[in-house]
């Protein structure tokens, strides 16, 4: 397993193996591992002969009062998880070997107008840029995305269908706590009774989920999800959503793939879930 | 020499040639070929192994009162042409092949605000966005672009910088009739007296060019070169301008790859020329 902080030493390693035919899968990160990245990890080393997992904390996905020195990095943790995960390179550059003067952008209209990207503006642009960056530098054949953000995992397989960006698309399932937390990098910053207070998020994904089974409607589901929430005095909902999956258009009733989506704050950290419901 | 209308037909055929390590070029076009695309075919058949010649009027780089619908089309032409000079493949996509939704996109900051983008909105959008769905797809080695669109180049060559597009951009020099107007599709509108009016843009660009090795100034340049197309009374200046080379912006003083541009209407037609200045 090897670091590598350098665009042209990243491509002039993988020429190589791709020459020999090799796969290679990407495990786009923004560093600070825990379970939900070591599954993207583990199975993209079980579906290719080499991964790439890039531990970059991209300046322009974050907004101007966003918490962009605040986020979390530990290389050297990183680096130890991706080696025993049996990962090949960490592709860890320095934000100004990615940015020069940041002219040329990739951009989704539509999908990025509702949820987290209504909120946070010019999230997705800084999100659809670094990815085209990833998958021109490393040439992957299957990068792994989480289904944690759901909203990110639509706008990139819109953005490679649409751009004709020759990568598989791999979705995997939320990674959980034992307790129901699903595991962000975000989840360091709560205090001990913000870590329960974030348990309202997981709580309000479960019932949700029960009731669209068991045929509540989505205005019911909804309801019952912000009144779970509210219950919890320390969280306050940023969003509590119901959409298409494709186009992320809000949606009155379940239809095939629907996203059901959550943000809350727990004091100052913005927390999101999820849940799709498939008719 | 094949043509092809189907991406993933394309993608197939040239699969097998990578494996083989052959090389590939690709020459993006919008089609009615002349000797300015010729020019651009004959070297990408000299440096690559197996050329691609893209043959689309691409649809999303056309303002709502732009030519669409009226730019010259030839398919067989070309094909001829493509086959005499040694190309292998013309990729002759429908508009409903190469987009659906139109909900992704590439763009650029700052080169496209001066030129022809200030006056064509969302031009070099149509432009970025075609040109990295044909990279994406073709996966060439090297890609040809003519200088007579001196503005296109400069943005195309920045694109692939800032994204990290793994693609060698070669630049061609414009190709220019006996009397010396810049080769375009667009000369096919000219009447005969509008073809005589237009002569004034390549008079300009020489006149000017001279001045500027013999050390004029860049006002005294670009007075001289509007005094000379003002006198014939068919055409209608869109602007004459002289810009950094790479970061298009007005500059007032030759320096490093100054690029002198000029667009101007004769009648109804939009021509475009220039020259370089490097001191």
């Amino acid at each position: 397993m090897k670091v590598i902080k350098k665009i042209d030493e990243l491509k002039d390693v993988l020429k190589d193996f791709k020459k020999e035919g090799k796969s290679i899968g990407l495990v786009p990160t923004m560093g600070f591992l825990h379970k939900g990245h070591a599954s993207l990890i583990k199975k993209a080393v079980s579906e290719n002969d080499i991964v790439v997992v890039s531990d970059f904390v991209n300046p322009i996905q974050f907004g101007p009062n966003e918490d962009l020195e605040a986020y979390p990095r530990d290389i050297n943790a990183d680096s130890k998880l991706c080696e025993d995960l049996g990962a090949d390179f960490i592709f860890n550059p320095e934000p100004s070997e990615m940015y020069h003067d940041k002219k040329a952008f990739v951009d989704i209209e539509g999908l990025s107008d509702n949820l987290c990207g209504a909120r946070r503006a010019g999230h997705f642009r800084g999100v659809c840029t670094v990815c085209t960056k990833l998958f021109n530098i490393v040439g992957p054949n299957r990068a792994y995305f989480g289904q944690k953000d759901a909203q990110q995992l639509s706008i990139i397989k819109k953005l490679v269908f649409d751009l004709n960006i020759p990568v598989e698309i791999v979705a995997c399932p939320i990674v959980r706590e034992d307790d129901g937390l699903a595991m962000s990098s975000r989840n360091t910053y709560l205090s001990a009774d913000e870590r329960k207070a974030a348990l309202c998020l997981s709580k309000a994904i479960f019932e949700g989920e029960k009731m669209a089974k068991n045929g509540a409607s989505v205005g019911e589901v909804l309801e019952k999800m912000k009144e779970l929430i509210s219950s919890e005095k320390l969280a306050k909902i940023d969003y509590i959503s119901a959409v298409d999956l494709e186009t992320i258009k809000d949606v009155d009733n379940f239809n095939k793939d629907t996203l059901v989506a959550i943000a809350v704050y727990i004091g100052k950290t913005r927390l999101i879930d999820n849940f799709i419901y498939e008719v």
